[in-house]
């Protein structure tokens, strides 16, 4: 994911100016030099994908533990000043701008993993533990953390954007393995949510009300997970499609006939052209399937014979499949640096990446009208997706600085997101609204907008959580 | 599930009995027959399990549209009277009782299925349809709807208290498989949440919001469901166990394996003596598991096989397993009479079920701790539990007519939910809070119920949405 922040905005702040300042002296004065302003260090911490314009924070606080966040989040509630959590900076949508200004809180020195409970396939981190650091650390207990979203992510910013990514066709995305949650309220209150049974029927599902709302609802400090056992075996390849039609008909086929498969990706010709010389793959430049399966030695062999079978049917294959660890990581590093690969297509203009999520039904035609959206602009853009899911990424490779190029980006992201609800899907499958999808949300879930306008209301009355973000300003 | 009534209690209504009159001569102007004030069918409307007391509602009415339900909510919001969403009636812990009066909304004549998407696998269907409904209708489709908490229950009931059973180990809960809603809320608008996506990260989670909300936050008009393939093959059986430990040991292993086991379900020794004699079967009497695996031929065989290992390596089997029908249905279907069976035991007694869910390293204590607790009473109860969940069921067969053994009841199930929370869990897996579990919530979640009160007071500021359920009074 880009480092580079875009332009740079003023901060406005909800607060006076007087107040923050009142409130930047008393936060210094209790976390020394642990409360920074320094220009550069609240520009990367509002730093997003480079289309949206960075809006850094009044000053940016590394918390250390659920208490200081507390702290923190009380002293900006009584000075009416705006909070926004940090946790790795590598959200797509502008969830870590401040365009009210505010406090940063930065959450990565929270990055203790509290207990892992082998027996219960669950454990607790704190919100600044990034995946690769929780699997590195379960490597020798026979237990993963199966969402993987690519980027080295906080599992706290993870559950605040609800993420995914390309494991989510078998185990679930941030609302399915998010067990119980500690989180610090508006009013710098900290309570925990859920708990570590499997299922629980006591009282509101205030978890899944957490997970995704972005930090405009509380700051989330710990989350107890639900883990997987590693798998025994794992198998894995590619399969070449004659059209994106048919690859969506393989996948249909394959979630229908309930083959758990663990990761189902499919990759346009751009994308498998980018990715051929990039990670210096041999691929046939042809919508192109990724697939991974994991169960027993038995298991993995069946599933990839059942697979090829239905590649087959619908006019696809070879599928090439390996157990070998080493030919699936190369394919699936090539996969990971699809991002990357996609910039070497136009290696001077930025990126700006866009999701959706459609019915799988509607996957082939959504893809199908989004390509020829694609070519009449005569804009560079990669696909590749999460098919098994419905879920598909754009990547456009544009040059911000020529406004004709910015709105025709813009205007082509608008009608990915109307076609994607029109199909009966959603404008982000897994990035988040943050500020770039705000003004989708009202098309996508009508009067319920006033719902959740009514719950933030409720639990965040000064509009002080990362306001600005999710709901469209009324 | 028991359909006598228990004690009538007067009804006490929130707003004036004169507001009550004028509001049911409106609706029976409006829905003329299908508005009744008939004290049988008002009774019947707040049928529970009969531990608890019978609340009937002022008025029963009959709706048959969504648009039929906004319109009563709206008379009844105009009125101030409270509202209370009626399925089948097969629920728990009170939840539709009219502690306060109001009129009961019985949404069984909602009973169509509205879409089903097989190439999605989805389907929408209104509230009123059952699951047997519903699973009828998907025959022939190759799909199936796996959440079976045992009663003939309506989906929109089982999506308002977030409803399991025995397959949730494998398939999920209503949380999982429930991917949008139509709802009513409280000022009579119409909103839908969630949608045919198979993720989002496009705002607040409201679909899992309402999931498990009892009602008292809108009531549910339909329902958006996630469906399953039809698997290949099934294979089933029975494994004896020294005893409860051993047994939640090679759970809990099966489990850590990935075993993708569709069904385990434990006896306790009680419990398989009641299912020996009213299913007429010759178990031994010890703590059993019942087991299911749904996959290909070859993969059911390889789960089973790999069980059976598991079930030696704790000093537990022969495991005895079948892929014939006959033999599976017999089993599942003592399985499901379980309720009956225990019956037996007392025939006499009423039936006081009560269920709790744990992590699973702490189910083998908490079921002992349990079992040791009903022995020093002197009480009958059989146990029966989802575990692979965690969660488990004890039937207490009480006299409720004799005021001792009903205070002994409660109290047992007071130490049993606590006992439960104390380890980790909680108060109810599956049955949800009702009135029967509300004084045990904030000991479960401490501060998160200001929380939930605050999202209560937001969407439904009169308190007419099934008042009298889940929160605690405070």
């Amino acid at each position: 994911m880009p480092d580079s922040a875009g332009q740079i905005a003023k901060p406005h702040t909800t607060g006076t100016s007087g107040q923050s300042d009142a409130l930047i002296a008393i936060l210094k004065n209790e976390f020394g030099e642990r409360c920074s302003t320094s220009q550069a260090l609240r520009e990367q911490h509002a730093h997003t994908t480079t289309w949206l314009q960075n809006q850094p924070p009044d000053a940016v606080v590394f918390a250390e533990s659920t208490e200081e966040v507390a702290e923190i989040v009380r002293q900006c509630a009584s000075h009416k000043v705006p909070v926004i959590p940090f946790g790795t900076g590598s959200s797509l949508e502008g969830h870590v701008n401040a365009p009210h200004g505010g406090i940063s809180i930065d959450l990565s020195r929270m990055d203790k993993i509290l207990e892992v409970n082998s027996e219960d396939l669950d454990c607790k981190v704190e919100a600044g533990v990034t995946r690769k650091q929780l699997n590195s650390f379960l490597r020798d207990t026979g237990l993963f953390f199966p969402i993987d979203p690519g980027a080295d992510a906080s599992i706290g910013g993870m559950t605040a954007t609800r993420a995914s990514g390309t494991n989510a066709v078998r185990y679930g995305t941030m609302k399915d393995v998010v067990l119980g949650l500690t989180v610090v309220t508006a009013d710098g209150n900290v309570i925990t949510t859920g708990g570590r049974a499997r299922k629980s029927s006591a009282g509101y599902d205030l978890t899944r009300l957490f997970v995704g709302s972005e930090g405009t609802l509380g700051v989330i400090t710990e989350i107890t997970l639900r883990l997987n056992g590693q798998p025994e075996a794992i198998s894995g390849g590619v399969c070449p499609f004659p059209d994106v039609q048919s690859a969506c008909n393989a996948v249909i086929a394959t979630i229908q006939m309930g083959l758990p498969v663990a990761r189902i990706e499919l990759l346009d010709n751009l994308q498998v052209r980018a990715c051929n010389s990039y990670s210096k793959l041999e691929l046939a430049e042809t919508p192109t399937l990724f697939l991974e399966f994991h169960g027993s030695e038995a298991g993995v062999r069946e599933q990839s014979e059942m697979f090829s079978a239905i590649a087959e049917e619908f006019g696809g294959g070879p599928f090439e499949w390996a157990t070998v660890a080493e030919e699936r990581t190369k394919l699936w590093t090539a996969r990971h640096d699809a991002y990357w690969a996609g910039k070497t297509l136009r290696p001077e203009a930025q990126i700006m990446v866009t999701d959706v999520c459609v019915p799988i039904s509607r996957l082939a035609e959504c893809v199908t009208e989004t390509e020829k959206d694609i070519r009449s602009q005569g804009i560079i853009a990669p696909i590749v997706g999460h098919v098994g899911d419905g879920n598909f990424h754009v990547q456009v490779l544009v040059d911000l600085d020529n406004p004709e190029e910015k709105r025709t980006t813009e205007a082509f992201v608008e009608r990915l997101a109307l076609r994607a609800i029109d199909m009966g899907g959603t404008c982000t499958g897994e990035h988040g609204v943050g500020q770039g999808k705000q003004k989708f949300l009202r098309r996508e879930h009508g009067e319920a907008i006033d719902v959740m306008q009514a719950i933030k209301q409720a639990l965040d009355p000064d509009n002080l959580m990362n306001p600005g973000k999710i709901l469209p300003q009324s």
